[in-house]
């Protein structure tokens, strides 16, 4: 199943050793403190104790949604770029 | 229905006015850059066009992920605070 994890976490490194937990799991990059990707329920709590260890005692805020392939459809984008050209998702309903 | 709202944007001023408008639809903070809300669509196209408009040519990555009962029930958080105090919200399956 899709699975989002978007994450605030003050100290670089941590927040870097997070994302490389994220992207060793298979999931994609979204935004600098998002990532996306199917998973499955055995692999999502394996994910989640990885990276409850990394964390330890050091602040932290991590939140894992599932999102079903309903949800996934109606994602919505607005997307603007550094050379300021739109690449907006359209509604895909 | 549930949305999730995360956001990627360098100009601390549109930031703000971004979290500013997600508040004013009623959304509540979760994280620094991620909102979270019950919001129709009507409502939700809404606050997307508003978003646009805010956003304009502005370097912006801002996505709106809808979120299901069944998907928001098997949510996960791990958090600790500034004081090292952990507060995960257990698995609410």
């Amino acid at each position: 199943m899709l699975s989002i994890i978007i994450y605030d976490i003050p100290s670089d490194k941590l927040r870097s050793k997070i994302a490389d937990v994220c992207q060793d799991y298979g999931l994609d990059r979204i935004q600098f403190s998002a990532f996306l990707g199917e998973i499955n329920h055995n692999r999502r709590e394996e994910l989640l104790q990885k990276i409850k260890r990394e964390i330890g005692k050091k602040p932290a805020n991590v939140q894992l949604f599932p999102i079903c392939d309903k949800d996934v459809r109606l994602r919505q984008m607005v997307v603007v770029n550094e050379s300021n050209e739109r690449t907006d998702k359209p509604d895909s309903q």
